[in-house]
């Protein structure tokens, strides 16, 4: 009764820093590809969605950072939609590395808005249907 | 009973995305460089904290979006410390912008690490000293 | 018979990588403050010029890495249009850090473009008319 | 006489900017990212290089912006390696969009460094004995 996506990503040399690990704030990059590909995994584009008029910001995130990723590493990153989304969406993440390790975990929290009036709106019905089958 | 700091940020072109606005994942470099200023404000220095071997990663970070932030915008960060740290240093942060409206709140923790053998250690002294006014 | 600004920027430390230094593909995001900087010094804004219909858009740039920048170094943007713009602006820049070591140099190319139409335009008036004294 | 690839990378939102493409600024981490798997193409690993000691450092760096990329456009970053590298290694660029227009040209010129002089070394004898196939 979930809705589940793993993606790899391969870290860049700019997204270290001098610590020698991937940066902080390079992670939101990740969640965003990942569930990115997630939706487009059940023919959700994102990038149509906003050609026809909604957007979806990001409204809260909160992560632990529990162990560093490091350059070159190939990262899996593993997002679930535990709920049958309403007006907003929670994007559940985990991320692991080569070695099987978790390193991160992350919650999201992302709403459906209306370009032209800049308000919030109700989940598009091509989302509804693609998800649907996931929360039966 | 606490330890505060306001800092000016100017918002880049690059920091923004297709939205028109602040991506979500640049606002980790404005917390970043909003606390490191507020420790110079007491005379602690970062970088010189690394040279002896200690650094400071983020452990968690929770973010709420509450409205955009624009191009050019001048945003003022708040950090507040509002205990004394231990092992770990708690940051609370306000973000407003030059109409002193709310567009964001964050909590970052981030811990003390030995840079040799990777393990968490106490707060250095020099911290503690600079801090304790702030708690008495 | 030039127009040129100096302008600090503080190195975060997100914009360094597992080299200990600043990443490459960070310089690009001093230019560009530098140079809104530069415009701003003399009255124009780069905000309102979209506003208006108008964006720069860079065609562009040219980047000799001379030295590396470290974390928390004070640098010094020095920016210099050495030509009347036309329909294009260049922007020469020179980067020292706190030890008067040059750093980095630069060239950028940027057009005027009428956001409506996506083509290049001509210089705005108000460009022509703060820049002329520096080029007579 | 030379070595080529192509690498295929999808364009994140993060990487955009307010114009609604591609910020300048992130192009550095597709040429990155391209090269990195250039290497790999043919057994040579960067992250193995600086486990060795090694580090290439961009010395400079050329980009030519012909036209925009967008958000979720998957680019084709052809790289090529046009001669026998020795002190210096230069990567050669061309971006094309999926339609096959293309966006973007640049050159870099990276160099191999001996992370602990600092000073600059010769190309490593398996990069060589790699490369010298594609020039013969």
């Amino acid at each position: 009764m979930m809705f589940y996506y793993d993606h790899k990503i391969r870290v860049r040399y700019g997204e270290t820093d001098k610590m020698g690990v991937v940066y902080h704030g390079s992670y939101p990059l990740y969640y965003e590809e990942a569930r990115t590909e997630m939706l487009r995994s059940i023919g959700l584009s994102y990038v149509e969605l906003e050609r026809r008029g909604i957007m979806m910001p990001v409204r809260e995130m909160h992560v632990r950072y529990i162990a560093p990723a490091r350059y070159d590493d190939l990262l899996t990153v593993h997002v679930e939609i535990r709920q049958m989304p309403g007006a907003r969406i929670v994007f559940h993440y985990r991320i692991l590395n080569q070695r099987k390790a978790l390193i991160n975990e992350a919650e999201l929290t992302l709403v459906f808005v209306n370009m032209e009036t800049s308000r919030p709106c109700r989940i598009p019905q091509d989302f509804t249907e693609a998800l649907e089958p996931y929360f039966r």
